[in-house]
C-alpha cells in the first residue's frame, strides 16, 4: 500500500535502528523547534526530530546523537513542527489537474497525503483510467493513495458511461500497491435495498482489509440510514448538520468534515466536538473538492484545518483530524500522520498553529516547498495518446443536430425545462409553453436548449432539451466534457450553430469547456486527457477557468458559480431534471421521461 | 484473522441490511437498556440493538422493526449494555490452563476477546505448539487471537529451549487465520543493537500489516528506547511509571497498563491520563499474567477495568482502554471492541458502570454466561499423545545427581548462590561460604539447593546451584516444569533424596508442580500439557494450587508468592542470578559465571 520505490519502515529498520542509537549520522536533522504530537496531543517544546531514509530515526529532547558530518540541519527557531497534512476524501479531477500537477498545486499548502478517488475518469476509461491515475499518484513525491471507485454507472439503466466498474474489477485493484479502499459508495439506496453488486463490491473491500468509503446524502437518518451502516461503509463525508455527524459517529463510521471550493459542511459539523464533547478521534477533515483556483488561491488541507480552528476547534485537536485521525482510518497510523519513529518524514514548520503559515515543507525527509513555492518535481506519467483522443464525436456537429421537432401539426408545446437554482445541486423541474416554427421547438426568453452529446463511442448521438436560468442572451454556446458523472458532452446554448461550433471544438482540442458568442470562441479550458484535465500547472489553468467564468458572464449568465450548475446538468442521481445520453431524466422517479408534454 | 466457522462481516452483510431496514427479523433484540457507546464515548439511555448471525444489525433509538416471530427478546431493565471487554496482552499458560479452560474460566467475568502470546509452549514446543494453541483458540465461542511468539529462546547462547522460533517460523505464521501480530518482541537489546534476526521477525510482522508487539524492560529511557522504538514494536506494557507511559505514547506506541496476578502497573501509569491530560486513545489495559486463582477468586479485565476507574479513571475512558483501544490497535475496529453495526455481537449487561458486575455475557450473539456462570462449551483440542509426554528426563533421576562437588582438597568453598527477593522479579548474586564433606559442597541455613533438570531431549543433565530466600527447612523439595522461559525443570530443595523424588515424580505425570518433605508427596498440580498446563476446569487447578502454596509453606516457606519466584529461577533474561541448562548465568554481564569462586 505504498510507492514500490520508497522503502517501507521493515526495509529501512537496521538504519533507523542505528541512527536512532547514535551509531549512524542521520540525513536530516531539525532542532529548536516545538514537536506536536499527535498521539499524545502535546506541544513538546524544544523536541528535535532526526530522519534517515525518507522516515523519521528519532523524536526526543536531544538528537545531538545523530547528527554527523553529513548530516543536513535545519534551525526551526521557535517554529512549531506538525505533521503533513492528510485530505482523506477527494477528487483530483476536481481540480481539471492531473495527479502530478495537482501535487505541484498542494504540496506548497502542506498537503502531503492525499486518499483520492479517481471517479470521473472511470466513468471515461474504466479500470485502465484508475490505474493510470494511481502510476502517476505514486510517481509523486507525497503519498497520493488511491480509492477504487465503487459507482460507474452511478445510476444504472438511466445513462451510459464510458465504462463500467464490476465486482471484479475492486477485486483485482485491492492487490494494486496505492490502493487503500473502495471510493464512496454512492448508491445508498442499493446498499440499503441488499444491492448484490453493491454488497459485493463493498465486500472485497473489506476482505482486502481495506477501508470502505461512504456517502450517504439522504437527511433520513431511520431505518435506511441504518441499513447503510449494517452495509459496511466506514466513513461518510455528505453529513451536514450536527446531527448527522454524530449519527455517523454512533455508527462506528468516521464523520469527514468537508470544506471544499463550493462545501461548506465543517462549520455546521464540529461542534458535535466542540459542544457536544463527543470523542475527537473519529472526526476527520477533508475537500471532496477542490477547484484549480482555490487551490491557487485560498489553500488546501490548510484552509480546512484554519476554518475548523476558527470554528472553535482545540488546533491541536483539530490537527489530529488532519493527521493521525486519517492515518488511522485508513489502517495507515504506523506509516504516516505522527511525527514518530519509523513514519514517513512528512512535516510542515509554522509559526502559528491557529494561523497555520505553511512556511516550510519536508515530505519523505525531503524539502519539497518553501515559503508557499514548489522546491520538487512532481513527475508527469507519459499519458497514452488514446487517453488524450476521448472525445469521439462520429461526425462534424451541425446545427441541425441541435433541432428539436414538435409533433406533427403542433404550433406551440409545452415543454419540460430543468431549472437550474443558484448554489445549489439539485435542479426543478419546469414546463414552458414554446412556440413551433418550422416544425422545430424554438427556446425563447429565459429557456435556452441543452444537449447532451454523445462523446465516448461516437454514435453521434445528440439528446435534446431545454434548461432555464443561467440568464443567457442570444447567439451564445457554452461545451463542457466535464459532465458528471458519465462525462459526455453537455452543450447549453441560445444559438444552434454556435452550439455546433462549441462541440466541434471540443471534439478538436479533445475536451475541456469552450465557451461561444456571435460566432467566435470567447474561452478555452483544454482538458485533453479524458476531457476531465489538463497537465499544465495549476496557475496557468486556474487562469484560463477565470477567463471561462468571465466569458459565461459576457454571454448574460448571471448566476454565481454557473460552471458547477453546468457540469452538473447529466448528474442522474441528484434530483429533479437531468438530461442523460439517453433521454431526459426524472429523478424523482429515477426513469426516463418525455421531453414534449403528451397532451400538446 | 478470524475464526474460520463464523462468517465474515462480508459475508453475511446481506442479512445484516436486511433486519436494519426491516425486511428480515433479527434473531436477537436487547432493548430497555443503556448504550455504551465507545466511538462516541457517550451513554445513550433507551438504544437497543438488534443482533443477526452473530454480529450486530441495527443499533439505536427503536429496534422494534426488526423483531419477528423469531426474534429473542432480552428486556436489559435499565441495565448498561457495554461492549465485551477485551484483553490486550496476555499468556494463557499463565493461568496453567488450556485455552478452553482459560476461556471458560474468563468468560463469565464479561472477557470476550483475547490477544494472546503462547510464549511458553513456544519454547517447549516450538511453532507445533503455538499452532495447537492457535486452533484450540479458534473453538471457543469468543476470540482468542494469536500473537505469534518472538523469541525462543530469549537468551540464545545462554539456555537450550526445547525448539526455537525463527524469521522463517514468523512469516510462515503471519498466513494463519487466527495470528494478529508478533508476541512480545523482548530482546530488546537486540533491536536496539539491530540484531537482523530480530528486525526480521518485526518485518515479517509489519509486512503482513499486523502488529508488533513490545517489552522494554529498562528504566532507561535514552538512547536505547529510542533505538527500540524505531525498531518497529507498536506497544509496550512494561512500564511502571507515570514517565514509562508517556514516553512510550510520544513515541507512537501505545501502553498497555498492566493489572496480573502480581503485576500492579495501571495506578502508577494512568495519571498520564487523569492528571497529566493525554489523549487517552493510546492507552490500553490488559493483565499479561494470570494465575487460575486470580481468575476464580478476583476476576479477569473486569478486574481491571474496576481498578483503573478506581485510580480516578473516567468509568467510560476506562472501558475504552478496555475495548475499542485494543481493537483498534490491532487493526480490528470494524470486527469488534464496540456496539455498532457489522461488528462480532459481543456485549455484556450490567447495572453499574463503577462496580461492574458481570451480570449477562453475550458473545457473537450467544448468551455465554449469567450471573457468574459459564452457559457454553468451550471444546477441548484432542491435544496429541506426545504434547502430554514432554517430560523427557531421560533415567531415573537419584541423590547423586544432585551432588555438588568441591574442588580437589577443599574444606569449605565460597559459592555463588541465586538470592531470591521477595515480590520482586529479580534475583540477587549473593555468596556463601559453604562446608565441604566427602568432597561435596553442602547448602546450609538459609541456603538451598538448586537445580536445573534438562527435560526437553532427555540428556539427563543436571546443573546444580545454590539458592537462598524461601525460608525452607530441611527435608523437603519441589520441583516444577514451569520454568521461564525454557521450562526445563527447576527442582529446589533441602534434601538431595527428595529432590530426585520430585524430580521423577514430574517425570512420571507428565510434567507440573511437586512438593515433597519427609519422603512423602505433600501436593501435586499436574500440568500434563507440555508440562505448562492443564485441561482441568479453572476451579480444580487454582484448589490444587492452592495446596502446593500451602505445602511449600509446610516446608518453611515464608515468602509471598513464592511459586513465582520458584518458576522465574531459569529466566535468565532479567538479573543478576539464574541458572540455566548451560549453567550458572550472571544476567548482569549476559555470560555464562562459576558456581565455585575460583580463589577458594
Amino acid at each position: 500500500m505504498s510507492n514500490p520505490a520508497f522503502k517501507s519502515w521493515a526495509q529501512n529498520a537496521a538504519r533507523l535502528v542505528a541512527v536512532a542509537s547514535g551509531r549512524e549520522p542521520a540525513d536530516l536533522v531539525i532542532r529548536g523547534g516545538r514537536v506536536v504530537n499527535v498521539h499524545s496531543r502535546e506541544v513538546l517544546d524544544g523536541w528535535q526530530v532526526a530522519v534517515a531514509d525518507g522516515r523519521f530515526a528519532y523524536v526526543g529532547p536531544d538528537a545531538g546523537h545523530c547528527v554527523g558530518d553529513g548530516t543536513q540541519v535545519i534551525e526551526a527557531e521557535g517554529r512549531y513542527l506538525i505533521p503533513g497534512l492528510c485530505d482523506a476524501h477527494m477528487h483530483i479531477e476536481s481540480g481539471m489537474l492531473t495527479p502530478a500537477e495537482f501535487a505541484a498545486a498542494v504540496i506548497p499548502h502542506g498537503t502531503t497525503s492525499m486518499f483520492t478517488d479517481p471517479h470521473e475518469i472511470a466513468n471515461v476509461l474504466g479500470l485502465r483510467g484508475v490505474k493510470l491515475m494511481h502510476d502517476e499518484a505514486l510517481m509523486q513525491p507525497v503519498n497520493i493513495f488511491t480509492q477504487m471507485p465503487s459507482c460507474a454507472p452511478s445510476a444504472p439503466g438511466l445513462e451510459t458511461t464510458g465504462h463500467e466498474i464490476t465486482p471484479e474489477d475492486v477485486a483485482e485493484a485491492m492487490a494494486w500497491p496505492g490502493i487503500v479502499g473502495l471510493g464512496e459508495m454512492m448508491n445508498f439506496p442499493g446498499v440499503a435495498a441488499g444491492d448484490p453488486k453493491m454488497l459485493a463490491e463493498i465486500g472485497a473491500t473489506q476482505e482486502a482489509g481495506k477501508t470502505v468509503g461512504g456517502h450517504y446524502a439522504a437527511p433520513d437518518l431511520g431505518a435506511p440510514f441504518h441499513a447503510y451502516a449494517a452495509g459496511g461503509p466506514a466513513d461518510d463525508h455528505e453529513g451536514t448538520s450536527e446531527a448527522d455527524a454524530i449519527a455517523r459517529v454512533r455508527q462506528g463510521m468516521r464523520a469527514m468534515l468537508r470544506l471544499g471550493s463550493a462545501w461548506y459542511d465543517v462549520e455546521k459539523q464540529i461542534t458535535a466536538v466542540t459542544d457536544k464533547g463527543l470523542d475527537p478521534r473519529n472526526f476527520i477533515l477533508c475537500t471532496d473538492d477542490c477547484h484549480s483556483g482555490t487551490l491557487v488561491n485560498d489553500g488546501h488541507m490548510n484552509r480546512v484545518v484554519r476554518h475548523a480552528i476558527a470554528c472553535g476547534c482545540d488546533p491541536l485537536v483539530a490537527l489530529q483530524m488532519a493527521t493521525i485521525n486519517t492515518a488511522t482510518h485508513f489502517g495507515l497510523e504506523r506509516e504516516l500522520g505522527s511525527i514518530a519513529p519509523g513514519r514517513r518524514a512528512d512535516v510542515i514548520l509554522t509559526s502559528d498553529l491557529a494561523t497555520l503559515p505553511i512556511e516550510h515543507v519536508i515530505a519523505r525527509g525531503q524539502t519539497v516547498a518553501e515559503g508557499g513555492q514548489i522546491r520538487v518535481d512532481c513527475p508527469h506519467l507519459d499519458w497514452p495518446n488514446d487517453v488524450r483522443t476521448t472525445v469521439k464525436l462520429g461526425k462534424q456537429l451541425a446545427a441541425a443536430d441541435f433541432e428539436i421537432p414538435a409533433p406533427d401539426g403542433a404550433k406551440r408545446v409545452t415543454a419540460k425545462v430543468i431549472g437550474v437554482v443558484e448554489n445549489q445541486a439539485p435542479t426543478e423541474a419546469l414546463t414552458a409553453d414554446l412556440a413551433v416554427t418550422a416544425g422545430r421547438v424554438e427556446a425563447q426568453g429565459a429557456v435556452a436548449q441543452i444537449a447532451l452529446v454523445e462523446r465516448h463511442r461516437g454514435t453521434g448521438g445528440v439528446t435534446n432539451g431545454f434548461v432555464s436560468g443561467f440568464g443567457y442572451g442570444p447567439g451564445m454556446a457554452i461545451a463542457s466534457t466535464v459532465a458528471h458523472d458519465s462525462h459526455h458532452m453537455i452543450v447549453v446554448g441560445t444559438d444552434r450553430a454556435m452550439m455546433a461550433a462549441a462541440a466541434n471544438r471540443l471534439g478538436e482540442v479533445g475536451g475541456g469547456v469552450t465557451v461561444w458568442k456571435d460566432g467566435a470562441e470567447l474561452a478555452l479550458v483544454e482538458l485533453p486527457i479524458a476531457g476531465l484535465m489538463s497537465d499544465r500547472p495549476a496557475a496557468e489553468v486556474a487562469a484560463r477557468a477565470d477567463a471561462m467564468v468571465a466569458a459565461m458572464g459576457q454571454c448574460g449568465c448571471t448566476l454565481n458559480n454557473a460552471y458547477m450548475q453546468h457540469s452538473l446538468l447529466a448528474l442522474v442521481v441528484i434530483p429533479a431534471l437531468r438530461i442523460s445520453d439517453l433521454g431526459l431524466v426524472d429523478v424523482t422517479k429515477f426513469e426516463l421521461t418525455d421531453l414534449i408534454e403528451p397532451n400538446t
